[in-house]
């Protein structure tokens, strides 16, 4: 998932009327980490590889602005939009940390030296750290709702990492599936970072609120179509640069939304010669990677995979409506329409 | 840390009187890792071989007993006790299976062939599901002090996992970072399953009750008491089959008390001797285990260890003298002695 969600050039400005926010969350998220044990710290440098662009954070501090129909978005005075912001990014650095913990068959294929890191054991204890210290930043806060919603949201991304491992190396992964995957693995914390956002402007007490959960909702459709130019991205990625990288998706036995729409749609002797190529990159061999992008080209499914990431941009959009105006709710806008023509 | 903190066969009677409560912090944990998935609930079995005795719930339960001097063990009636008793016992096996992730120098040691089970990825994700359910199950409770507590704790652990870590094939280690290590790692969690029992009979609002302070003083010397016993197990259990099977800790290259004490204690010559085996087990050579243990006996270096378990387990039960009569205070004092007469 590493790299997922990072913020392109275009958004630099759209960050830039929440930087206050962003640099109080940025004091609270290594203020949380600070240990009195010099090797805690040591080993806590090292997760700062893993620092993106603050995307959730970002999403937090929006949304915050955008329920209160806020004219100015510096106006942050609560703790509350901070601590949800600090929380979002530390799970998602979580799930980055994890996801550098390799299965043994790819230590193997990959020949890893021993790493001078300590390797796997260290990425799982540094990925705990910050997961525990998230939960630990969110309770100081005097509700138990947000809490509850950081707490939800993981689960259900870690159900959508199991299913994701279940259906590896599945060459008939289906559509359904496919968006079951993503809707938990990725939008379900986008969503959440949206409605803590929300909720810490409208009050955490206010159940079902309209705005709330517009603004969910927007979060929701947002991690889906930022997943799928994702999936678009794994494999472009590998036509600009044909035989140095495959798509890290396919070697790791991920279907993704554009294999699948070719698969579904090339004839059968097309289908046939592409999944000897889909199994034989899984395996390691990338060689035929070349061909296997001119027949997904075939069959139009590149763009297929980015109408529908543009359908879901647009069905994010469309739940702006329900918000307040002020200048955060044409941000969320810009940062949308953003998701859909970043290219990296 | 598998098998650390099993409650011996002379313990039972104990779980006895606490049975129904048991009973129903295991529904309360079934019921929130079940998944409307059908790959995930799959996963999710895998768990059931990391189930251990449910110290920790047992230890919430009485303690929550103990704090209101109840002479009916059966009479919890109150949901955040089962519910405390569950979360521990979650984020306990957490830990479990990501204890069993492996570094890559000790896969290839090993030779391990690759893992039905799809190895490490899905210890990776099991245990992060286990964590976040935690969160999710202690934050459903009305007040965030169990969660601030539960979060707490769990980045303690962590820290005491980085701090092993750090050390890892350090032959100087000294006492106060043994102790250090061990009071963060093992020692926490105990003391705060002591704890949420103790509060969620007292009301969670009230701060520094000498009651809950008190029992989280017995569960923090009790898990002290522990790992150190489990540290002569390690030790002794490789004494009984030497050749067979070696002390994990010293194949891990961790340290421990015996050892400790042993290096500290021995003659220049008997030290570098141990040292040299001490360095070959860590590499996985455990030809002269026999020697080192009979070098180790010398120093007088198990008995010691024992004696500084006794130690503990003393404090342990003198903190016990705050707490109201009852029935539950006696198996707690029956616990802590089990604690260093226990073999297994």
């Amino acid at each position: 998932m590493q790299g997922v969600l990072d913020i392109p050039e275009e958004l630099r400005e759209i960050q830039s009327v929440v930087v206050d926010g962003l640099a109080r969350v940025s004091d609270v998220f290594d203020e949380q980490l600070r240990s009195e044990l010099p090797p805690v710290d040591t080993m806590c440098a090292h997760i700062e590889r893993y620092r993106g662009k603050m995307l959730r954070p970002t999403l937090v501090l929006l949304c915050n602005a955008a329920a209160r129909g806020s004219e100015d978005l510096s106006a942050v005075t609560d703790r509350a939009p901070i601590v949800c912001g600090a929380v979002s990014e530390m799970v998602h650095m979580a799930t980055l940390v994890h996801d550098d913990v390799l299965d043994e068959a790819e230590i193997r294929r990959r020949g890893r030296t021993i790493n001078a890191m300590k390797g796997n054991e260290t990425s799982v204890i540094l990925g705990d750290y910050l997961i525990a210290s998230a939960y630990e930043l969110c309770s100081s806060l005097e509700s138990p709702v947000p809490s509850r919603i950081v707490g939800r949201a993981s689960a259900v991304m870690c159900t959508g990492e199991l299913l994701q491992l279940h259906n590896r190396n599945n060459l008939s992964l289906d559509e359904p599936t496919y968006f079951e995957i993503l809707k938990r693995k990725t939008a379900a914390l986008i969503g959440a970072a949206c409605e803590l956002g929300a909720r810490s402007a409208l009050g955490f007490d206010r159940e079902h609120d309209p705005i709330a959960e517009a603004l969910r909702g927007f979060g929701l459709d947002l991690g889906i179509a930022f997943q799928i130019q994702d999936d678009v991205l794994d494999l472009t990625g590998t036509l600009e640069e044909v035989g140095k990288s495959v798509g890290k998706d396919l070697e790791k036995g991920k279907l993704t939304y554009p294999i699948i729409h070719h698969l579904a749609h090339a004839d059968d002797e097309t289908r046939e010669r592409s999944l000897i190529d889909v199994r034989a990159i899984g395996e390691g061999d990338s060689s035929d990677v070349a061909s296997l992008i001119e027949r997904i080209e075939g069959t139009a499914s590149l763009e297929a995979t980015r109408a529908c990431a543009v359908s879901y941009v647009e069905s994010a959009k469309s739940r702006l409506s329900a918000i307040p105006d002020g200048v955060a709710k044409p941000m969320l806008t810009l940062l949308a329409d953003a998701v859909v023509t970043r290219s990296h």
